[in-house]
């Protein structure tokens, strides 16, 4: 900017800023400036620009102005409280001999004139321009230096992608997605709209999609997205994750080439927005069960999508309520009076003037708990006639004369094959719900290294950090972001390359991910918001978003709970599997055996062991998981077993040991977690990075056991004496890591930008 | 209203609903209605009115009309879809004869063209008018049928306050407090001072104070209030709170009667509307190192209050950004150099124009997470002058001539005697959290009872309260909000009648019970959302703002995690005193043994007996309960007398327990709570509310056991097996509890007006 304009700045954003002043109003305002002799022609050119009523600026162009104000502020000495005029004089003024005053004392009055013309009252507007600490107030405290180098730890976090998450990192922090507040709904879904666009606009749409139209085909350059989203807007993410993955991965997965090639392009930059509309008012989780119907016409060839009932309306259809001309809809085929199961289509619902079509109906389900950038809306359709070629056909067809034809045999397969393809939204969820977390800590972590509170009587008090409570809060909460990224790490990585082979075993990978990564954030944002206290209830401290924005991830894309069940009921099969597979009776009987006794009666030493170096060994950790996770399986299958013997249904007998199955699956995930995570740091050269890592997993493993405490002691794995001992090291192992929490949240590579919390700024 | 006017009323709700039409607009339409050859010159003037561009209806009236149209529209077999002169001719003829209506052709087709003036897309209208499902979607379900009398169980939860209470939720039925959406921060804070002002006019505000000024002199009343409010609205909870309880109870409490007399009477009218400038930005929990500053000046005889930095601001404070005129504010006080500690002192903030006072400086806080109908904001004062009659002087004063008295010795035990007066909040936050609690219950458990996923095929899908993972879910924190009812209950009682005497252990007893309260409904409020998926995040059914607004409890009135330290430290100095009376160290050494000794050791067949008759036996439940709060303390004590012998500063021991003295915390709250809703059903006669009364301890009990189930095991006072069946035992109780949980939350008593949730009404 001019610096003969910097005295204007402060009023400029002040008029713009809450759309106080109307049209005639401005003109006045804009005529006092025109009417100040020290300015040239060009400046009075460039200020009559700004200030034109039928123009109003960018909020890019406003969020730079109101940075530059603020930047600048906090380089004087004492800004000045009572007029915006003086403010920016002084502004203006940065730089020069001190003393030396940027424009003369007539100027100036000639300038305090003007902002008379803006009509505020002026002493408010300096104090909310530049006293709303978007600097944090504290400085950090760096207790210790950092054991490891944090560029390296950052670069083994983004070790799937590193250029594309720098990239998506680098994108975020534009100008176009500084804005946070919202007039509205409709401005909150336009502006989250128009950030999609950027985001399309720069490639990222269309990275999973075949090249052939346009896309990179790769899914893990497109998930990195979702995870880099994720730390910076969730209604951003989910809009993109609705449009690119839900809408678009169904037509690249359950279409064929013909759509692809119709389709994908339009998806890829937004030029077809679109909504994928399975959910159905009284079918949340049992897609299996929906209702909508998708009769065949055989004589016009076409297929008529009708909702039969209420009940079988489309619910919470993100795209839907503004922005989406057509739907993937997921209706029960209908040839001839016959049913053939769930199929998707694809249905054109508004049209390229965005005027709703004939036969669809869509209801805006208004304000939610959070994500109200995305526009969520009710669907119905009253017998509304798509042409044949929109039935998504990879997993099954209709022919012309109306015959059903599919390579997969039975109903169930096929319904469970299509709707496997589509379990890329729950990697993706799990993903961003550890960048929620990961953007919590960071935030908590700093706070509690700038804040004091009590303390020694005549000592400074006491950083919160080093409270031994804020560390059992905060630490084990650390431990499960790192293992969780590993965690997700292999998740991705068996998704991206799964085949037709270990495609079940990635579902479940993904359901048991999924669940455990949104419950821990939602348990991350909660501890993080109470640890940082009134400050954490401000909404410019970022945890009202957060908060609100991922509450239902534990919802959708799967009911967490019922997720849980569907992890148990894999591992059941491959219990039975191995039962199946083993010639004998007496051989599983063996093995289930083998399972159920104790690690007393494996090692009776290990029981009551409770030396640091006992209890911090990983190979011991990792056995004592698997322990519990397989006895588990085989208790409950023998449970399921007598109650079906004992004349049970197995439906019934399923309910009956419904929690017990719950309790296995997360045994099962916290497994696979700490597995991963033991992996991924045994395959490490030796290095301070490695170091560290192997310390958070001591710490996931030692909280993880506590927490499971009670069932180890029951079941004799544990000794009294031993089980106090594993909190005991817990608690030094969080107090050891507590020093280099700083650094190992920097690690997370999350922008100031992006984080945008005044008290967890880096700074 | 007139019959003849029905049929206008959807037209008119439209016409006002979303400010669509301008005042020109609004003139034709009214012509239009004018026009209607078939209305009655009073009718006429009746609409005249109600169209009147400059006098747009109170949202009252418009809550009343959009109340009709809905309940008659329900009334209707199939609603029309297509016209809001339809509908309105339809809910005009309900109660005609079938098939007659209440217009002739010809009239109805006079009042379609008005429709035409109204100039909007009808059938969307209408859509939004009738079908935003403010009726639940389906039915309850009852499984079985209420093994006891409801009434009489709202009247056992009733009887410390039934006709306050009662009286409470009639006034919040009222027109005024239907509104629940709001265009801005501005409006919300509006009407929540309308509201609270409205709860004034009742007579609430003032319970509390003595009879002199206008109050009641009851406590127990003015808290019976706030739990009632808290069923409604959290944001007017606080708004009252603020100004009733803390404002007018620092007067009523801190001062003496010139005070009352001066202050009191316009504090319970709101006709001075106050603040409670307590927390300072550096200092949150820790209030005696705050640091506004107080200084005597002799001459003018006037108190000098005064922000020293930045830090000291005060932060947070309610009501002060918008509305309050006088602040009671905490500072050091300062006689000629000396420092006094902290002492209150009435300032002026505002005048009666609302303008603010020189010298003061006040700042919004905008926007939070939860609360925003509630206005803080951040005070600083520059030399700010008050009289000397200012100080509130009942626990020490000064003179004119600058001489600092008190009836009480020490500073420290002033300052915690002047605290410990405030307690009250703590009380109130308590209670208000459990109101909380019990809404997210009620529509949870009412949703559960409707709504139906997955199930055995070809069979009625299972309604969710049948799932055990749902009943796991809910009916422990079902009996969580019944047995804090108890223990809130006596809470209140001691609180009210406390004396000098009981004071500490009624502050230990408050903290205590306000964290657990406020932790219980945070996590009641989470499982609560998450069980009712999808619909539990749309706005209309109340979670988010039962979640938002109540977020912040766990850290205000006391952070929860500082609170339980004052209830260990409060633990710690019973057992000190314990071993001072007794003569002997020996006997201190006997009681610390009894205490640490195993339940085994006392009772070895009671810790292997696993029949539910024994499971489910209350003594023995009690008995645990209280032996591992006893063996905590004496285990805390020993940890801390070993470190501090070693060398360590105390404060520094502090720190090293510090998770323990928390842990040893949560276990006497527990104990308490049991021990009060056992206390309180033993009293009971026999009836089957005492009966199931009795279930609900029991559940209470065995959830908890499970909850600390590894300390049991690690102590020897469970049985590996034992601990199992304890698991089983509670599965199963929740199970029994289940079908009546659908009666227990009736018994909460809320009104389908003040719960508002569709998915939660009891229809």
């Amino acid at each position: 900017m001019e610096n003969n304009l910097l005295p204007f700045l402060p009023m400029l954003y002040v008029a713009w800023s809450d759309a106080i002043l109307d049209g005639p109003e401005l003109e006045a305002l804009s005529q006092k400036m025109q009417d100040q002799t020290w300015l040239s022609p060009p400046d009075k050119q460039v200020l009559a620009h700004w200030m034109d009523p039928d123009r109003p600026p960018a909020p890019g162009q406003m969020q730079l102005w109101l940075k530059t104000i603020r930047e600048s502020a906090a380089e004087l000495d004492e800004a000045p409280r009572q007029s915006l005029a003086e403010l920016g004089v002084q502004i203006a003024s940065i730089g020069l001999t001190n003393g030396e005053r940027c424009l003369s004392p007539e100027s100036c009055v000639a300038l305090e004139q003007v902002e008379e013309a803006l009509g505020i009252v002026s002493a408010e507007a300096v104090q909310s321009l530049i006293a709303d600490e978007v600097r944090p107030l504290r400085p950090l405290l760096e207790r210790e230096a950092p054991s490891f180098n944090i560029d390296a730890m950052q670069a083994i976090l983004d070790r799937d992608n590193p250029d594309v998450k720098n990239g998506t990192r680098t994108i975020l922090t534009e100008q176009i997605f500084a804005q946070r507040d919202f007039e509205s709904l409709h401005d909150h879904r336009e502006a989250t709209l128009a950030w999609s666009r950027h985001l399309a606009d720069h490639g990222l749409g269309s990275l999973a999609y075949p090249e052939s139209v346009g896309g990179k085909d790769d899914m893990g350059a497109y998930l990195a997205v979702m995870e880099m989203i994720a730390h910076h807007d969730m209604s951003l993410l989910i809009k993109f994750g609705v449009q690119f993955g839900l809408f678009g991965g169904s037509i690249a997965l359950l279409g064929t080439d013909p759509h692809h090639q119709k389709y994908l392009r339009d998806t890829g930059t937004l030029a077809l927005p679109g909504c994928f509309a399975m959910t159905e008012l009284g079918h949340g989780s049992n897609v299996r069960d929906l209702e909508t119907v998708a009769v065949y016409d055989k004589v016009t060839q076409e297929f008529v999508i009708h909702t039969p009932s209420e009940q079988a309306r489309k619910e919470y259809i993100g795209n839907s309520a503004a922005h989406g001309q057509m739907a993937t809809v997921f209706a029960q085929l209908d040839i001839e009076g016959e049913r053939y199961g769930i199929n998707a289509f694809l249905v054109p619902i508004r049209d390229k003037e965005n005027t709703v079509l004939p036969g669809v109906r869509i209801q805006d389900n208004g304000h939610k708990l959070g994500l109200n950038g995305v526009d969520n809306g009710r669907l119905w359709f009253e017998h509304v006639r798509i042409p044949r070629e929109n039935m998504l056909n990879r997993f099954a067809d209709v022919t012309p004369d109306g015959e059903y034809v599919s390579d997969i045999a039975g109903e169930s397969k096929r319904f469970f094959t299509m709707i496997g393809t589509l379990v890329g939204g729950r990697v993706g969820i799990g993903l961003s719900a550890n960048s929620a977390a990961k953007n919590g800590l960071t935030i908590a972590i700093r706070y509690a290294n700038r804040r004091r509170q009590f303390g020694p009587p005549g000592e400074m008090e006491t950083l919160l950090i080093d409270y031994q409570t804020h560390q059992k809060r905060l630490m084990p909460l650390l431990a499960n972001a790192y293992a969780l990224d590993f965690g997700l790490k292999y998740l991705t990585e068996r998704y991206v390359n799964r085949t037709e082979a270990d495609s079940r075993e990635v579902e479940t990978l993904a359901a048991g991910l999924k669940s455990y990564s949104t419950w821990n954030a939602t348990r991350t944002l909660q501890e993080g918001r109470e640890a940082c206290g009134g400050m954490g209830y401000m909404v410019r401290n970022r945890f009202a978003a957060l908060k609100a924005d991922s509450e239902i991830f534990t919802t959708f894309e799967g009911d967490n709970t019922v997720l849980m069940q569907l992890v148990a009921k894999g591992r059941l099969t491959d219990f039975k599997k191995q039962f199946e597979d083993s010639a004998a009776w007496g051989m599983v009987k063996f093995v289930a055996k083998q399972a159920t006794r104790s690690i007393l009666e494996h090692n009776p030493v290990s029981v009551r062991r409770t030396d640091p170096d006992h209890l911090r060994d990983s190979q011991w950790h990792l056995e004592l998981f698997h322990h519990r996770e397989e006895a588990m399986v085989v208790a409950v299958s023998q449970r399921l077993r007598s109650l079906i013997r004992q004349g049970m249904s197995s439906d019934k007998a399923v309910v009956e040991v419904q929690n017990d199955l719950v309790a296995m699956a997360h045994g099962w995930v916290e497994f696979v977690i700490l597995q991963q995570f033991l992996k991924g740091v045994d395959e490490m050269e030796q290095s301070a990075e490695k170091e560290i890592l192997a310390k958070l997993a001591q710490l996931f493993a030692l909280s993880h056991i506590e927490k499971n405490a009670a069932w180890y002691l029951e079941h004799g794995d544990l000794s009294g004496a031993k089980s106090i001992a594993v909190r005991r090291e817990a608690e030094a192992l969080a107090k050891e890591l507590s020093g280099q929490a700083l650094y190992l949240v920097d690690a997370f590579g999350i922008r100031d930008e992006t984080l945008a919390a005044p008290i967890g700024l880096r700074g």
